[in-house]
């Protein structure tokens, strides 16, 4: 950079003024020059507020929305015209009253003495001991609205608690007297080895939470051995993220689907090329979800996902920031589509994402699928469905050969080691963790550890508690699921079809 | 009006006080003199609270208790004996202290700096995201006599709650992958086309909540193509009603019997006079159920019904709005008086409303109703009845044909679209909306429109998670009731009768 | 009065002192001078607290632990020595710091400005419209160890809520379109009858709550039309109770049996002579419950009962009214007690109070009882017994015929029309209300009636809401169960008897 | 000990300077001074903390963290090399800041005037009703950490709460009419007479509670006739406990076993020496839990076992009391470690603590233990497993045989004597109290006989309630279990295991 920036032209703010109007136009990103002129129609979020720093120095605003590489990644070279000179660049930022605000608070400094700790509220992270710690403290350290993103669920939250209830009725079994000197909980993901049976469950824009946002997940993920599945709607372009993980590190990727097939076609293409291992299709959200928090906290200026392009501002209907990135979701996407998924994936596996009866899992496997996730989004999408874990017992009752035909995973609820091991005694061959993933950022890389090692202690102890020395040992006899049992769908309904109306 | 105004003659305050006797008695309502010595003794608030005020401006108090128009549809032209001259109304009317005061708080203005909003406590119209919103808005809005009318419930509230916690534990079986990108909610209801699978379930005396009362929710419902059921107790007279909506526009009439069938028998004649499509007979009071809350809340003042003449003031028992409203109902009505309800209802559709078992739905079946609407009142008759949900789930499973020979519609706790999509899993055609709609009221017209979009967009976003793009499409499947399934009266009780006492 | 005074012999103060030894002793009691030397060793509450007020004033002490009546009706006549003269009774009271204090708080005046009420929180009786009303008055109005004795129950108050909540999960199946324009709630208990199927149940020292104590409930109970059970432990003699009452109107008396059988005997000997209808034998509670409010709560003085002399002051373990007075009962009373009861009883009807289990019902039923009370004691006897109605339901559903053999009350948490309602629909022939008629003892008389009148109401209002005009045509299927239909114990058990220990 | 002294050399501070080195160290412990110069190494605390009082006063440290006579038994009889002179040892001690602080707030004096009460909100033991009672005094006169450790449960609490709802959602099934004059508690566990069925259940160092700690127990419940288990951890050694209890009175042992089995062969020597009657093993804790709270409380300086050598202070996750101690459990002990521990245990008996299924309970009789306590460690091992008397209840319907077998105990949230006859109507022979005893110890030994009396009175109260007079006459049909009966497990589970992963 020292190099190339001696090579280029200098600028000062007085020579930006001469290009600052629609048939020319400049701005200034981290001090770099950038001719825009043919680019303000594309700009995915709005020529307005590309002409509104037309000659301008627009590095604040362009961080608060955007991805670093961003820029130089969808310019071409031709487009940087030299340096800004002399300047400060925060001397030459717009300080725009109404403009967007930094989307995060100032990161907690894990300090020996604690200082930031009793101003705030946010304990070091030494403190954290679980996932309601950490989502303590990320109700605390993020932004409002940020919070509200991350914490909502659709409506009136009903499956969002029951995802985390139910799993707490289900009791554990623990047998005596085995010799659990040693544990092992390694397993494999699709064919990927890893060092525990959970994963790291994809959502939207980690970069509201921290600065480094899916890179933060991406280099603890790689570095504690286990998956992170990239969101469709993530802050970072695939290839960033990845970049910071070790060659040939296992990914999986989440994919929207786009009503602009096309655009699908390309962002499958690239994962292929960058060695995706799985692609988890979300098949729970052809619209989103009723979350109601999300709508009311006010979002000022425009975020956009650096992969899917979707975007969120403010419309009549609130500042729903689940609602509105997912604009572009295919509605029509069914299960004839699966086979163009298929063409496309190439080595890629296929993976449902949501799906939320044992009659879908049924008919993934017809399809091929290699995987399904039983999930609700979270409580994210229709508010009232069944919890998760109570459709993996349904599977379990009504299809138990399925669980040898395609791996099944679960996600919603999931905050303890002892929640896995109570899935995966119902046939889960691995759990996904959401929130509290999200949650973790609010201390970056390290947050994600800290919160991966939590989650391996925990399940750890509980196996050991419980009598396993391997994941090998697990029987549905660890669990006893009586207190829930009469509420799984057991398929025998009379299925009397309504009358027409 | 002005030219009418000019033609007649002017009286001056001094004028009105020679006519201020039983034997001879004026009164000025909105600057018209009228002389109403005839018609004392047939004031349906009775002769005392009249000559009150004879010889004097009544305006006040007439606003607070009547329609507009219902004096000049009540007297006859003769009696319009001219004008009050030259004083503002304010002046003349009497302000007496314990005289009924407005009953409604100032209407909220949705100003876009929102100052009356930071006032209150009420949010502007664009903020509320649901009936529960609503609902705050209204308990803040309202006086705390309507909010205790319109909130209350029987004794304990029983009933009430369950109504929507019953709902509540009954969970939805989304599924996946089907092409959801058009939904159509569209349905019949007694041959008439609505425009969504739910209706305004009636209720007394609107204009409580708003001057416009059931005038606003006739122009909300006929814009958004839903019906409307007119109550018994309305405050504006039918004709008022159903006038401010299209011609043809089809509307359903609530009927309290009365012990003087002759009026009963002269409202059906208006009702089919008028083209009312369907008379919604309640038969789950009898007498009305015991609201404490509503007994409570001290009323002042008389309140008068414009159809069914009912009244509310206040007795030794308390202020119960409920109860004294109810006082000409007819405890005798039995299923034999259906016979004559028929004859009255011409070609008018017969629903009986607030049937509460299978069993009676069956008789209501084999009377020739044409449909029936499973209520409980909202939890104001009988506390400890069931919840109407379940008694959906009873005719289910145990009258499944009925569903089909008869409309079986169901209000009690409705609040969400999922709610409603339930309720036509479980075979109901449509779904009452009561208290919501009252609440609504506090933004007048353009709240019940805004009720009835969030409505909408919630079951058509609820359709669209579960996989389903037409009513048609719904099936008990869609529905996982076995947290509830054990609570359902199955009829095979041994039916022990009980010794003679 | 006035013309016996005249002819009585009048002392004053000063004549007094002399007589102030243990051997020569004269007290005061409402102006009369008493010679009790010879009771001094027979007092009740112990001869230390008569010889404080030897030669001195005692109408204080005697009016707050001791009916009116009592000193006429133990001590002779000639006891009576003559009037204290020209000194007013307050004026020589000895107002000894220590000393009990009056047990009640002023009485309500109803007055129409209310002033009072706004003082201490204490509607006027107007304003009370439930059982739930008259608690929360009497939480306010009773001095806190009278409030502890009647509101506490046993250990963890478990059998106490259960009781309540059990009968309102019951659900009511109401029928619609009867003609319910009469309703007749009449009945018989053992042949006597009542205007409603509801009756006072048995609690100990009415007067703590208010002078006239039981005289009030008797008075009441006789205007109304229903039964009064007198207390064993009533603060007045059975004579003095009853002679309120018309003469021949019907009383129930409940009994516990005293270690010396002597003192029982003497008891049921006036309650035959007096005509008492039945005996109530209390037999869940041959030791009293621990009722920890009760025993924290402190008591001054000591409080005795007028019929069946037992005390209650305080001891190591606290000052448990309810235990302290239990101490005379005998706790080897067992069945084969039953054939000296039946005795000693002659024509009084024998119901055993407190069953807990049908099997006991049954067995009742073999050894010739007239009727049982299902009852736990207000859930102060046994913590965890199983709520009442559920016993109830138990005989219901393993030996219906019972129903047919003897009568079967039930108490326990019954506060609304709907309660007894449902009671009568498992086969209840009435039900006993016991701490909402204390409470109403806050407003005396006037207040057990409106309590009665308010019970009426509401039975009368769920009876034609329900669809009934008589109680003759109440069945089960009135009632829904299915909530806490798992919950009876049905006697199929295997029945393993536990190894000898 | 006053001989002694005269006959021992006299030291002054300054002489004890001149022995302030690693080679040449002495210290003093209560006016003796040792020289501890060939211990340095082997003091389980660590030398760090010993040489900081080289030549220096220790006794406030000492006091602190050991048992009063635990120097004298480990040190040689040489090693003491004479007294401190002049010198009150309050002064002589180094009240260095950061150490270790008296870990138990002023007990509480029983003055008649409770001074001393109103100043802390420790009530006087008088005034202590129940278990619940010490539980709150103990939260407030325990430290912070003292409180968290014994106080503190596992992740969730989720089976603490359930260990005691469980028992109380237990119905009772009280008979009426027996002879409850007299009632016999008495019993026998493993041939040992007891004076009621329910013994203390092992804690770890109970001096945290109370200075006298585990020898305050050994009286009181010697002098009360029940059995106390020794814990593996307690503070003082297991010749002292059992030194201040009546020669030959019977004791239990719980059992940590060691990763060096020498340790345990030691231990469980001076055991067989002592006389115990019966070895606890605990089997339910091969790792603990994760006990947040008592994580999250700082404790300061070391505390350690007198018996099993075990220690706690601080590492990075935490303060762990539980977790610290716990490190030299062997994790490796299994089934074939039994025959091992029978050679060891010699005549004593054998029970498994910490059996949490009945498939467990049936190997333990195969393998010949003679008893097994059903508990889940108070809910401090795995969270989530199941409450323990719902294992009891699981042991009485697939193995009611094994109750004759071998003898069943159980603990976990038992804190009523109703709670007790439970468990015995289920088939246990005894209940073990595990917290309320260590709460007990805030009043000392008195304390803890309090404590025992309350349970026996209510135990005799509840026994005379439910008509019984001997523990011989309990039934299973003493107890209505139907709310809990779905939870239980019944075996018949389809047993599908779970695929390779």
């Amino acid at each position: 950079m020292a190099a190339e920036s001696t090579q280029m032209k200098k600028f000062t703010l007085n020579d930006l003024q001469k290009h600052s109007t629609r048939d020319d136009c400049w701005i200034v990103v981290h001090q770099k020059v950038w001719d825009i002129t043919s680019f303000i129609d594309e700009h995915p979020g709005g020529s307005a507020v590309i002409l509104k720093y037309a000659g301008k120095n627009a590095t604040s605003l362009y961080d608060a929305v955007h991805a670093p590489d961003i820029i130089t990644e969808e310019l071409p070279k031709d487009k940087l015209m030299g340096l800004l000179e002399d300047v400060s660049p925060a001397d030459g930022d717009i300080q725009a009253a109404p403009e967007p605000k930094p989307v995060l608070k100032p990161v907690v400094k894990l300090a020996e003495d604690n200082s930031i700790v009793e101003d705030d509220g946010i304990p070091p992270l030494g403190g954290i001991l679980s996932c309601k710690d950490f989502e303590e403290a990320a109700s605390k350290a993020l932004t409002p609205k940020t919070w509200a993103f991350y914490s909502s669920a659709a409506t009136d939250l009903v499956t969002h608690r029951q995802n985390k209830e139910v799993t707490r009725r289900i009791m554990l079994r623990p047998r005596i007297l085995r010799n659990v000197s040693k544990v092992d909980m390694k397993t494999t993901m699709l064919g990927n080895p890893v060092s525990a049976p959970f994963f790291i469950s994809p959502a939207a824009m980690a970069r509201l939470a921290h600065p480094d946002g899916e890179l933060a997940l991406s280099r603890a993920s790689s570095n504690q051995g286990i998956i992170q599945t990239i969101s469709s709607n993530a802050s970072f372009p695939m290839r960033t993220i990845m970049g910071v993980a070790p060659p040939e590190y296992p990914f999986f990727f989440q994919l929207y689907v786009n009503s602009d097939r096309k655009k699908t076609e390309e962002i499958l293409k690239t994962a292929r090329n960058l060695g995706v291992k799985a692609i988890l299709v979300t098949v729970d959200a052809p619209v989103p979800g009723k979350r109601e928090a999300d709508e009311r906290a006010a979002q000022e200026g425009t975020v956009r996902s650096a992969i899917s392009g979707g975007e969120s501002s403010k419309d009549k209907k609130g500042s729903g920031f689940g609602r509105l990135m997912a604009q572009y979701i295919d509605k029509s996407l069914n299960w004839d589509d699966l086979a163009w998924l298929r063409r496309m994936c190439g080595d890629m596996k296929i993976v449902l994402k949501g799906v939320q009866t044992a009659d879908d899992v049924e008919t993934a496997a017809a399809y091929g699928c290699d995987a399904v996730v039983l999930s609700n989004h979270g409580g994210r999408s229709l508010d009232g469905s069944q919890p998760s874990i109570l459709v993996l017992l349904e599977v379990r009752r009504r299809f138990p050969q399925l669980l040898e035909k395609l791996e099944v995973y679960v996600d919603g609820g999931f905050e303890r080691g002892s929640d896995i091991l109570k899935a995966l005694a119902l046939g889960a061959r691995a759990v996904g963790i959401g929130r509290p993933y999200m949650y973790s950022l609010v201390y970056g890389q390290e947050g994600a550890e800290h919160l991966t090692e939590i989650l391996k202690d925990e399940l750890e102890t509980s196996m050991r508690l419980a009598g396993l020395s391997s994941l090998n040992e697990i029987t549905p006899r660890l669990v006893n699921t009586r207190d829930v049992d009469h509420l799984v769908d057991t398929g025998d309904d009379s299925s009397i079809v309504r009358s027409k109306l």
